[in-house]
């Protein structure tokens, strides 16, 4: 299928080239695609504006820093996110004073809710904002798959079709669904606490299993 | 042992009466301990001043619910706390506004640091804080006891106190230490999506198993 990634960091690449290898059209978005030029993303995969991305994309991802989401999602324009499911995978994490990063947004906000009232007629589904790029597209690598992948938006029927292409990319198995998008300031003030299991396992290739 | 509970609120009663229950001598402590008169702690169990609790305890929680922990700590006075281990399992949340509470310290800092800095000769433990208190409890009641209990602090002779006297008290196995105390930032900005867990799942005895 056409997939539309804005963002060209390495999460973004990553993501690209792991959707291109399983054939589907990805376009990476950027303010300078000259920047992606080098991007070995496959032969199903190439680079575009974020207007050009967005448009592409039957389903769109926001892979942008945290900090630039806004502003690439304005670029990629609202109308070509108009009733389309948006994935926003990314944090409003500020990494220009060192380690740790300090939240942009938080406590009474979060990005996902910024994206949602900016678009409002895009079907955002906050997701995979809380594991490594290594983990969400090879969720198998850890704990033989078993461990949580939590999920949020307004719309039921968008967060079942996310589940649904996470299930056949990439073999996500567990999902569990937190509710509106309002649940995204959760699970983006999750990620001081991610930062930490990182440093204490030495490896972003982790994840949590909630269990009762 | 002599175990001084910080607190007068619904956590701190099921805490003490479950260490009364295994025997400790628990005291509880509240700026006006006329309120505790009817708290069925069991026989071993009493309520205090905090000055008295601070000093009562060879080991100190602090059980207060968040926005109200550094005055309970001050009235408990430096002096009982100096030295000691102080476990701090409150989460610094607002309920004054209705729910989602907000947070009244995070991003840049935290309830767990600032009770460091405040009274620095004090072995201040964050633990137990990402969790109710009937799975603090009671952790083999959920998942058979396979899941993660976070930890953070500046002396690590303090963290494998606490850590001994969890697995002894109520049998917690799985602790995963983040570090310093800088840590409690992460562990109590997780407090937003534990609320949402606990909505999804209809109960607030769930947790997470941190998995690789």
């Amino acid at each position: 299928m056409k997939i539309g990634i804005i963002g060209s960091g390495g999460v973004a690449k990553v993501l690209g080239a792991a959707l291109a290898a399983r054939g589907h059209d990805v376009k990476l978005g950027t303010r300078e695609p000259a920047k992606l030029s080098e991007w070995a993303g496959g032969a199903r995969a190439s680079a575009g504006t974020n207007a050009e991305t967005a448009a592409h994309g039957e389903v769109v991802l926001n892979a942008a820093a945290g900090t630039g989401s806004l502003s690439a999602l304005e670029a990629a324009g609202e109308e070509s996110l108009d009733g389309k499911v948006l994935v926003d995978l990314a944090n409003p994490l500020d990494f220009s004073k060192g380690m740790p990063p300090t939240m942009t947004i938080h406590n009474t906000d979060s990005l996902g809710e910024t994206i949602q009232r900016r678009f409002p007629r895009a079907l955002v589904v906050k997701a995979l904002n809380t594991v490594s790029v290594e983990v969400m597209t090879a969720p198998a690598a850890v704990n033989g798959g078993d461990h949580t992948l939590f999920v949020c938006g307004n719309d039921a029927g968008a967060k079942a079709r996310v589940t649904s292409l996470l299930r056949e990319w990439f073999g996500w198995e567990h999902f569990l669904d937190l509710g509106d998008i309002s649940a995204a300031r959760g699970m983006e003030m999750y990620l001081p606490l991610w930062l930490r299991l990182w440093g204490a396992l030495g490896t972003p290739r982790l994840n949590v299993k909630v269990v009762r």
